[in-house]
């Protein structure tokens, strides 16, 4: 049974269906967000939502029985286990935000769609080689913020209040968002010398997230290149091998020749036929 | 009589006074900006304004006349043909928004400059390449933009109202153009825990967007390093037949002297004239 | 003696012991960072601290024992040893910004691991290379720091008051921080023309930063192109090598066999063994 | 006299002595900025500042009458002599200006630094290849600016009331600073679609930058990479000689002893002495 299941969710045509109704769904839970279209066609709009939820929960156990333990061993069938799994979660007030994150449900259109496929599992396999970059960065914080915590925090509680808001606030003056005129000024008002404590850290931080991207480029352009080299290699090696192909040739012909008149010298009495 | 209109059309004298026209164009399309001087020479600038428009609409019908259903193929020409038809439309009222459009005419220079039109044409040639990438960022802020306005369009509706004021909210987030002081610290006054929707946003999509430009300078650089590859193995098929000529003609002329020695041993007879 | 506290020092379980008391160290100084954990626990955690400080004395005064000199010739011993030190001075009112400084200490552990080590390694020898451009920059912001404070110092003192004032403002300039609407709108209302100083101080450092990166990002893959570079050369000549090796043999061969019939000619009387 | 004074000038002990005094002039400028020592001081700053300036024009009047025509064709000369002239226009009040220029002077240290000269050669260098989308940038902004004008200038006259003022506010709106919450947010509240002229503008504008840039990278890149592609031919084709020659060497051996053998079989009477 596993077999015919398999042999219907990876019918071509059900991948197509698949997709058809995760772009209407997506089009579907946009107009939820208007108020006007929600009191005129709400009850359509959710009727059709659930169907389609229905469908995708169908469609993943069809696949779950079909493949058992290695469904889950694919990671993008856990990403899409885990987003048609948040829609079955009963919305109650506490978890309100879970609403929300229904229309993550449209993200399986990368599962489906090979090249949007490809392009985040470059994003993600560039990840690990930036591991280190982004450990050291994360220890940065960790030290500016307890630091920033430390000097400002009783003065300026709003910012530096707590780890956390150090650490948010500082993330903000990474990305140089005001990082001046709304925060370092008003905080040299107080401490005169609180700039020796900023710019260094925009420096560090920025240095440090501009070696990280340097990094990346490097890497995917050295993977390119490593290929490039090889292909270039193999055609070097050819190219070689034509030259000296013939000249080989000729030398065989050569020796053949050669021994031929050997011959010939050693045993003067066996005459060639005329 | 297109062939007659052909040679007018692309004679070098006719380009260079149709892009002459463009400049002076471009000059009376800014000096009416100034209300005094509209005040003083307004009659002047728009009778010339007029006149010049109507030399490009003689051009423009003459190439169309001249190269028939040829003249819509090259986009270019496509441009052209816009930018011009733009200014003939009546501005009313309603359309006073297409009055400023027709300084869009003066874009015609990039027509007209071969250098100007190899750099747009390089930019656009880089578009399709990055068409996942765009597709992707469209997800993502599609999917953002309906969660921001489910979470927070209740509470801030100038800010994610709607999908449309979500969307435009999440690109000026994005550019980081005020992200923390002016929508991030007010949204997390209400929701405190606002920053874990929106600090992955931008790592997100900043992230994303880097991918994209690493990906047009991998694939610029791809592009010109192959040139150079193919060009170098060229050079070094030279190279190495330059070295293994020689060898060859060496061996040639071996095989001729030993054929010859050979012809000796086997007719003794026939002697070598000295 | 040395030799004996060397094998300790060194010991891959003295090292492990020592990193994880500095990930404890840098959990407990995150948390004196909070007041309701302080005022419950915090005659525990200053303990603790002391402790670990303690162990960490003990450990480098080994090292310092059994390397002596040695020792400090490796920067990063000169590292630990100064962040270690800043927790032993008293930290008096006046000084009390060094109790702040006691968290750097977390930073050893960048000494520890090595994967952190080769990348705060590499930042550090990327900065040699850009000696010239910081040296450039350095130049640039003085002089214009001067002639900010000439211009615009006597109106805007807050701002450009003084060189350090006016350097820290360009700095923010620099970074697009709020330059237009914060500072050069202001700066206009009283001087018209201040654009014409900011617009061009604005490009220029920006490019300046620009080629900065630039040069970074050439020396780096430079340096990882010419270690491929040599790689492939030696591969090349192998396989030249590989190609032109069974010619060699084959003429050799070719060279014995003719030396066999020379010597058969000259002395026919000799006959081969039949 | 002219080669008497040239071997002055071009004294390396001369350049030092100007370097030298240039630095102490940086020094003097910059403390001419603190109103407590010019009132202290002042007398003393001025004095030596003009004694320097006194030294600067005696040494450029040097070089020009050494060198002559050939002097001012050097454009490091040009710049040289333009910032020390400066000085010596008297500063009236409708120049006050030009006193805020003298400091200009401290920039004669990039001519004499050869590694600044380079860097700042380079960045010069760097320019004309980047003349079309300088070209294509300019042409963009001229059109943005006549449309913004004509757009919003009659309800916003600060920010677009003229192509002066529509220019700067677009420059800041590409630099992103306060683009939205500064600008097109008010912006919107009149023209509700000012956003379709404005993120076009960004994302335009954004783009071709970076693609400036990355011709600048990949430019740069090149060349280095042509230079180590030259190098590494004459490498390749040494070592593909290296391979042949000895092959070439053992051939030219067989063919002298195999015409040995040809005459030895030709002329058997004469015998090869013993």
């Amino acid at each position: 049974m596993s077999a015919w299941l398999r042999s219907i969710v990876d019918d071509p045509r059900a991948e197509r269906v698949i997709m058809v109704l995760i772009v209407i769904n997506a089009v579907i839970l946009g107009l939820e967000t208007s108020e006007t279209i929600m009191a005129s066609h709400g009850w359509l709009l959710e009727t059709l939502d659930r169907a389609i939820l229905a469908v995708f929960v169908v469609e993943i156990a069809a696949r779950i029985i079909a493949y058992r333990g290695a469904y889950f061993r694919d990671p993008w069938n856990v990403f899409d286990f885990i987003v048609v799994a948040i829609a079955l979660v009963p919305a109650t007030e506490t978890f309100s935000v879970l609403r929300a994150l229904r229309v993550l449900r449209v993200l399986r259109l990368v599962t489906r769609v090979p090249s949007l496929r490809r392009v985040v599992g470059g994003l993600i396999t560039a990840l690990p080689g930036m591991g280190s970059v982004v450990a050291l960065l994360s220890l940065l914080f960790y030290v500016f913020a307890v630091m920033a915590t430390k000097l400002f925090g009783e003065q300026f509680p709003d910012w530096f209040g707590s780890i956390g808001a150090s650490a948010y606030s500082l993330f903000q003056i990474m990305t140089l968002e005001s990082w001046s005129m709304g925060i370092v000024r008003p905080v040299m008002e107080t401490y005169p010398y609180a700039w020796a404590f900023f710019v260094p850290f925009i420096v560090i931080t920025t240095f440090a997230v501009l070696n990280l991207f340097i990094g990346i480029v490097v890497n995917a352009m050295q993977a390119e290149h490593e290929k490039a080299v090889n292909e270039e290699r193999a055609a070097e090696r050819d190219m070689i091998h034509d030259e000296t192909a013939p000249l080989v040739e000729e030398i065989k012909a050569l020796r053949v020749e050669m021994a031929a008149l050997r011959q010939r010298i050693e045993n003067p009495a066996v005459r060639p036929p005329e």
